[in-house]
C-alpha cells in the first residue's frame, strides 16, 4: 500500500520512516524543516538500530501530494480544524486514515468533516521526540494498536497490520473503543500530572502521594469506561500500566513537552470530551476533572504571560 | 481577666495588641523579634486606626510569664509539639486556651496534652501579616468565632467575648464542630489551590475553570461535615464564602505565604485530619485528597532542593 504522513514528528516521522525503510511508498508533509528535509533527509535514532532516508517524498502542502490507501494523521489534535483542508487531495475511495492521536473523541469529530471516510484509531505507545530538524529520537518503547472505527472492510486493517510488522513496528488490533480508553488508562493521569506538578513520570511515582493519586485516577478512568460499557479497562489493567510507567525511565510526556516548548496543550481530547463522557454516563471522574481545572488555569495564565 | 499571648504573630500580634490597647492586661511571647519589641514596642496598621503599644509586656520564654485567665495559641500548628514546654506556666486551674489555629482536630490533639485543661477554638476571619519585625499590618476583616470544645463555665466564654467586643473585636460564639467546619469551607480550597496554582484568590475567582473547581471543593467539605452531623455546613453557607471571597481584594492566604517564605504548610490539620474524618464518615473529598497529594508532593521536592 502507499502511504501519506500528515505532521512527520515525533510520532509520524518515526512510524513512517520506519515503513519507508521497509520498502514502502511513503510521502511526508512537511512544516518547519521541509527545507532541511529536501536536503539532508530524514534520519531516526533508535534502540532498535538507527537509520537514514536520503531522499524521502517531502512535500509543505498536501496538495502536491499523490493519493494514497493510508494516511497517517499525526498533528496535534488542537490542529484537526487543518484537516479539512489538508486531507481530501489524499483521499480515494478505499483509502483508511489512521488518527495516531492522543484523547477520545477525535474520530467521530473527523468523520462528521468526512462522512463517508473509513477511519481508524492508532494509538501508540512510544517514547519519541523530534528533537532536531530531520532528526528523530526514538527512546523506547514504539507498539501501535489500531482500533477500527469505521473501515468496512477488515482486510485493510489486516494489509496495514502486515505491513507494519514487516518495518518492524510491533502493532496489533484491538477493539476501537478499548484501545481509545486502555490509552487514556495512562495518558489522563500522566499527561496533566507532569505539567500541574512541573515533574516527569519518575517523580510521580516515586513520591508515596502523588503515587497514591495516579492510582487513584486510573482507577477513575476504569470505572468511567466500564460505565461506558467498554471491556477490558479494569485495575488489572491499570496495575500493568504502573509497572511499565515504574520500570520507564524518567519520562515527560507529550502535554509536559507542548507546555514547556510553549505549545498549546491537547486539553479538550485528553481531558474535556472523556470528562464529559464519564458524567453522561453517571461515572464522573473528580480528580481528572480537578486536573483538567488546573490545566485551564495555568493555559489561560500562560497565554497572558 | 489576664491574657497571654502564645506566638505573636500577625494573628497573636493582632488580637492582642487590640486587647491590650483596650486596657487589659496582656502578656506575649515573642521570638524572632523579640529584642527589637523590647526597644521599639508593637505596632499595629489597621482599616480600624493605627496604634503603637510602646512598652507591651514581652517575653521570650513562658517560663518567666504569669498565669494567665486567658492563653490565645497562635503558634502555626506544624509546632504544637512545643505547647508540652510551653503552655504549663501560664495555666491555672481555670485558664481557657483559646486556639486560634487552621484546620480540624488541634483541640483534640492539645487536649490529650493536657487533659483538664479548658479548651476553645478561635476561626479568625482575618487578612493580616507581619511585614516586618514589631508590626502587625492588618488589611481587613477581624472577626473572630468561638466554639467551646471543654470550658464547663459558660460564663468564661461570655466574659471572653465582652472583652474582645471593648477592644473592639467582632467576636460570637459558634458550636464548636461547626466554627470548625465552617471555617474549613474557606480553608481548604483557597490555601492549598493558592499554592499548587501559584496564585491568590482573585485569579481563582476570575478564571471559570478555577472558580468551578473552588465551589466543588466546598461542596465537597459541606457534604463531609452534614456526614459528620455537623449542621449549618451547607451550599448557602458555601454560596457566602465565594460572595465574600469576590469582595476581597487579591489576597494570598496563609499556607501560601507559608510556601513563598520556605516555612512548612499546616496540610496534617488543613487537609490530612478533615480528610480522614470524612473519608471515615462515607463521605470522601476526591478533589481535596488531591489537592492534599499535590502539596505533599511540593513540599517534598522543595525539601530536596
Amino acid at each position: 500500500m502507499t502511504y501519506g504522513v500528515i505532521g512527520t514528528g515525533a510520532i509520524g516521522g518515526y512510524y513512517g520512516a520506519r515503513l519507508a525503510q521497509s520498502g514502502q511508498e511513503v510521502h511526508f508533509l512537511l512544516h518547519r524543516d521541509y527545507e532541511y528535509v529536501c536536503q539532508n533527509g530524514l534520519r531516526v535514532v533508535s534502540p532498535q538500530g538507527d537509520f537514514h532516508l536520503k531522499h524521502p517524498n517531502v512535500y509543505n502542502t498536501t496538495s502536491q501530494m499523490p493519493k494514497c490507501d493510508v494516511v497517517l494523521v499525526c498533528l496535534k489534535t488542537n490542529k484537526n480544524h487543518l484537516l479539512r483542508e489538508l486531507l481530501p487531495p489524499l483521499l480515494h475511495e478505499r483509502t483508511l486514515v489512521l488518527l495516531i492521536q492522543n484523547g477520545i473523541g477525535v474520530e467521530a469529530d473527523v468523520q462528521e468533516m468526512f462522512p463517508g471516510t473509513w477511519l481508524a484509531a492508532g494509538l501508540a505507545f512510544i517514547c519519541s521526540a523530534k528533537s532536531e530538524p530531520g532528526l528523530v529520537n526514538h527512546q523506547f518503547y514504539g507498539s501501535l494498536n489500531i482500533g477500527n472505527y469505521s473501515c468496512p472492510q477488515p482486510a485493510v486493517i489486516e494489509a496495514l497490520l502486515d505491513e507494519l510488522h514487516r518495518a518492524n513496528i510491533e502493532a496489533k488490533e484491538l477493539e476501537y473503543e478499548k484501545a481509545r480508553w486502555r490509552k487514556a488508562v495512562w495518558n489522563m493521569p500522566y499527561n496533566g500530572m507532569t505539567v500541574a506538578l512541573q515533574c516527569q513520570t519518575r517523580d510521580l511515582m516515586e513520591n508515596p502521594a502523588s503515587r497514591n493519586l495516579i492510582w487513584e485516577q486510573m482507577l477513575e478512568v476504569c470505572r468511567a469506561a466500564t460505565a461506558l460499557g467498554v471491556e477490558g479497562v479494569d485495575e488489572a489493567f491499570a496495575r500493568k500500566m504502573m509497572e511499565m510507567t515504574d520500570a520507564m525511565i524518567p519520562y515527560s510526556p507529550s502535554m509536559r513537552l507542548d507546555w514547556d516548548f510553549h505549545r498549546p496543550m491537547e486539553i479538550q481530547y485528553l481531558y474535556t470530551r472523556p470528562l464529559l463522557m464519564a458524567r453522561e454516563a453517571g461515572s464522573p471522574m473528580p480528580r481528572l476533572e480537578m486536573l483538567e481545572a488546573e490545566l485551564r488555569f495555568m493555559e489561560a495564565k500562560a497565554s497572558k504571560q
